[in-house]
């Protein structure tokens, strides 16, 4: 498969969620134009990104719904589920375990792990919180295939290199650092303050 | 000033990070390449994103740290304060308001709005959740300059129409839904699941 880049994925992610409100809708075929409009986008970029992946639909038909919604989850990798570990228990950490849109794109999470004695052992969203320590006895028999990690900015990359020693190969990191990991390693990085500077830069830059 | 990139918006802020990490150790000049290899970028990219700006540094000398800083937070506009209100006093919300990276950048969450009758008049951080019903009249004599929005997807577009109402020219929203707005008002999504979307795209991609 080709690389496409971030800003396509990120709009098949928008298309897919129409897409699945149209089909509990019960509509049959989309157009190029209906998907732009909802994603904020235009119709030759819907086709643009769509043809990267094949063909679908037919000229002055539309999208059959179902068959493209179909083939995005199967393009985004949606067509399973994972198994997702929260490092880190804190303010953030408790939010995300809560947050109900993981689950529903087929995101569970299945450990928990702070350095935290205070935190170690308790019940969270039906998980008990583990300790970090013993990460690497917790994830011998049950590996995870992607790391959410919301722990201090100093710890982050240690964290890091424990993740990648234990064949996690996918990290969603708030952490405010540049994680350096190996090349079949993919890292995501948000950083929450980050989005309102862009925020910022735009009122400034009137 | 000309119109950027919103990913270069992006690696200013990194590389203002870093400046400042750099100034916080003593060091009076440092060049392209160092930014470069703490924003995982090149020299050329990094001289690039600065030239949009004017000319900084000399060559062969680096860039001036304090300098480049205090011009980074210029273009940012990080030299001033800003007023935010969170709107919706969820998981995310609470995480949110303790979020010290907020404050640190000069984002200070001054009210918290909420509908649920439970959560009206409780203290959260030195605040008190007030009654969303009471926006307009709250915000009447203290007007907001940015509003986070953390409410439900069904409410958010009737939520945004009343904050644009009310002047509010930037709106961090992490409601999973496109919002519409007027032209002078700035919105940035944040969808969490969407942030896990590109992860299991790069893992179903190889």
């Amino acid at each position: 498969m080709r690389k496409v880049a971030e800003s396509t994925v990120r709009r098949l992610s928008l298309y897919l969620r129409f897409l699945e409100e149209f089909e509990g809708q019960g509509v049959g075929t989309v157009s190029s134009g209906a998907l732009a409009s909802r994603g904020g986008t235009t119709s030759a970029q819907v086709r643009k990104d769509l043809s990267f992946f094949g063909s679908f639909g037919k000229r002055g038909l539309g999208y059959p719904v179902p068959e493209l919604a179909d083939r995005l989850r199967e393009i985004l990798g949606l067509k399973r589920r994972y198994r997702v570990g929260m490092i880190g228990a804190g303010k953030i950490g408790s939010a995300l375990v809560q947050y109900r849109g993981f689950k529903q794109r087929g995101f569970d999470i299945v450990a928990i792990f702070d350095s935290d004695p205070a935190k170690i052992g308790r019940q969270w969203n039906g998980l008990t919180v583990l300790d970090i320590a013993s990460l690497e006895k917790e994830l011998a028999h049950r590996p995870l295939d992607m790391a959410v990690l919301v722990v201090p900015a100093e710890v982050a990359q240690a964290v890091t290199d424990r993740l990648v020693a234990l064949r996690i190969k996918a990290i969603l990191n708030f952490a405010p650092v540049q994680l350096s990991v190996p090349d079949d390693v993919v890292v995501k990085t948000v950083n929450l303050a980050l989005e309102l500077e862009t925020l910022s830069y735009a009122l400034a830059s009137r």
